[in-house]
């Protein structure tokens, strides 16, 4: 087992967080015992893996360390054991997946720094390393994917990751800028649903619309 | 920014025309504002970026040079500023989802050439990078892929790159054959829906069919 | 043309058998020649790409060997003379998708251990390599997602993996882990079936339910 940096932690709690909303998600429909703990998996290493697969680096990181498949195994058992106390599934199920966004769009705009790409694109690429997992998991539960739901999603990443950019170019501290973005994306996140906050959406006139 | 090669200035071309496409799709979707640039952004690079991963070129090519970012974020206004003028949005859609499928069948065809793969796997490279990307877009926006509507489709980037790999065999000169190729996939395109072309499909005995 | 070893024959077994699946998936689907050949495709390239792509072992297998192209095509071809043969399609798909899952485990397992990955790892290799193949076919054919039926599915992959990695420690001989491996998964997979054995599920109580 490698040593874990502090980029190594974080990456596993937003594993461990996104983990719970998939297992919430699977055992919402019912799925059996592999079920669930495919659905946390995919859901849980979704957004980095296709983080390391756009920049290159393969083998991926949960491949590299065993610890990420563990851990997910250890948070779907706990999360069937405890399932009666995660009642308001959908608040769980929410609150999970916003530190997960939160957490994995920090992983994503870092790599994308150490990557020497632009700031904008680390900012694309943590803003999809936090979505995609969600997305994933979404499509094949038979959600409506999370991303085009009323209130802003994918918007909290940006804003997360512009803060991240600011305060590197100004010099901050990394664990400090950590804090911030994470801190940032779910903020917005849980004020955007808990005030209905959206934004506005542009469509086509009736009879332009397609004909299904 | 690193200088436009022609082939660069094609691959934009193709971005463009699919973010055009992406844009309509979420519009008609009633997807608000980062939604319309999220499905845009997809379709515009989604097939470049499968063919990128596919032959182990990365960072993908979105990601080395902002202005594939820039000018999907320009496309997105342009297409919501100018949504209403963009009547008959099933012949906007189609127009534009044709023009990225020929420019895009290309790409793929020639980074396959360059890869010193087999013709036969460079055309499917370029079916693929061709029909990718409004894939993606068809699954998200929750429409039938196009892919798999009644009229030829994918055909019509195979064609295409049978004609970039007889023309290349011959020692063409490299801007011709593009221009054959685009032409070519467009225009069947184009007569396939416009004269309702369509191979012969072959199912199963009425007993046979699975029982859902 | 290179060397067939016999990784790549079992390689190619596999995308024989899943390509065969895709076939009388398409055929239910009711779509055209292309249309038919795609599924085909992407049903039999789709583990061992997504393998490839995590591994980081690009351009992927069948983008080196056009034997891959050649042999799909074949099958599609002599799926869709048959088809009228392939009586019981219930039975015939369930058959073929068995045996590439079988034969997909070994190799996603045996890359694993080849790139130096850790036995756990290996093995969730070769569950992706054996099932993601099947996901993609159901998911585009607009089916249940068979990884989610009720029966034991990727479960058979993953003891499979753990009998591959068993008899591998033991120091046995390659074909022979070979052998029994995906006679593992492939015996596992028919009595669930045929016995309906599936594993308990776990789900939240009513009122706790995702209101939809």
């Amino acid at each position: 087992m490698i040593e874990l940096s502090f980029f190594n932690i974080l990456d596993l709690l937003g594993t461990v967080a996104f983990a719970i909303s998939g297992a919430l998600s699977a055992m919402n429909r019912r799925l059996d015992l592999f079920g669930i703990f495919i659905i946390a998996f995919v859901t849980a290493i979704g957004g980095g893996t296709i983080r390391d697969i756009l920049i290159g680096s393969t083998p991926v990181t949960w491949m590299e360390n065993t610890i990420y498949i563990y851990l997910i195994g250890l948070v779907t058992i706990l999360a069937i054991i405890f399932r009666k106390k995660l009642d308001h599934l959908k608040k769980s199920l929410f609150l999970f997946d916003s530190i997960g966004l939160g957490i994995f769009t920090i992983t994503g705009v870092e790599l994308g720094i150490q990557n020497n790409l632009n700031p904008i694109i680390s900012i694309t690429l943590g803003t999809m390393t936090g979505t995609f997992g969600g997305v994933v998991r979404d499509i094949l539960c038979n959600e409506i994917p999370v991303i085009f739901r009323k209130e802003i999603y994918a918007t909290a990443c940006i804003v997360g990751g512009l803060a991240f950019i600011f305060f590197y170019e100004l010099g901050m501290a990394q664990d400090v800028i950590y804090i911030i973005t994470s801190v940032t994306v779910i903020v917005i996140r849980l004020l955007a649903v808990k005030f209905h906050i959206s934004l506005p959406s542009f469509y086509l006139s009736q009879e332009n619309t397609l004909q299904k």
